[in-house]
């Protein structure tokens, strides 16, 4: 089972393909898609939207999970970030892969148990569970891979009930 | 020189494709297009892109033009709103369209003289600058056409003061 999680954003989106085997996590690719300084917003999602099919193509995840709009921020940045969503989740219900939404203390409570956790804490469990070096990786990266290492937890209870999907 | 104008929605997005020829308007295709009952958001997206690509690689546009998001929503359908324009926004850029953005009150104005017309004095002024019969038409059809003339009027002034880009 892979699954893919991605943290979109409209500069860099990071992404995060992990194997579940069992009850084994392993982090199979890691890092973030970003775009070249001065480039319009169609230009990024283009190039987001593009890089996410080769990574389709490339790695064939079973299932795809996203964090759900978080809506503290102020409205403009708000809908950009919604406008890379859009571009990203169009890609990939293109390239068949059913996709998850979880909220962001969903994403917390999976991975450190508890769903106010703090950033760092969040960074550290990820590496942690997946056995990664502690050698730097941005912070879009442990945020996708927190929620694809929430969206495996979740799968086998999700199908039980009879799943949720973006 | 075609134009085409583009009103996004998650369910139905407007379209509208306008030739200008001097100072004569002409609409050469115009439509929605709708996504089947009970889709979910990503397959909608796809479905929005896939059937943009169609229309662009059909008419082959010179520039698009879309409005800019409106900020009075609540923000749940500004979220849905804006994942569906950047759905569109990558199509366009992906097939090499450049777009442009105007406001809601610059369409209004190109269309009618006022900034603040009511929507069926917008929908009034788009069949008869574009000699359309009096047919049902949807509004996001209506909306479509009246960015494609908003875009025509201010092509050559935009050009000239160098122009903005979504």
């Amino acid at each position: 089972m892979l699954i893919l999680g991605i943290d979109p954003g409209s500069w860099h989106a990071g992404f995060g393909v992990v194997e579940q085997h069992g009850s084994t996590l392993r982090a199979i690719e890691h890092g973030r898609i970003s775009c070249r300084r001065g480039a319009t917003l169609p230009e990024r999602l283009a190039h987001l939207s593009l890089e996410l099919g080769a990574l389709l193509a490339r790695t064939k995840p079973d299932a795809a999970a996203v964090e759900a709009p978080f809506h503290g921020r102020n409205t403009r940045s708000l809908i950009v970030l919604a406008e890379a969503r859009g571009a990203l989740l169009a890609t990939l219900a293109t390239g068949g892969v059913s996709t998850r939404e979880y909220s962001p203390a969903e994403v917390k409570s999976a991975v450190t148990g508890n769903g106010r956790a703090e950033k760092t804490q969040v960074s550290r469990m990820v590496r942690l569970l997946l056995a990664l070096p502690s050698a730097a990786l941005s912070n879009d990266t442990t945020d996708a891979l927190a929620v694809a290492i929430c969206c495996a937890q979740r799968w086998k209870f999700e199908l039980r009930v009879g799943g949720r999907q973006a």
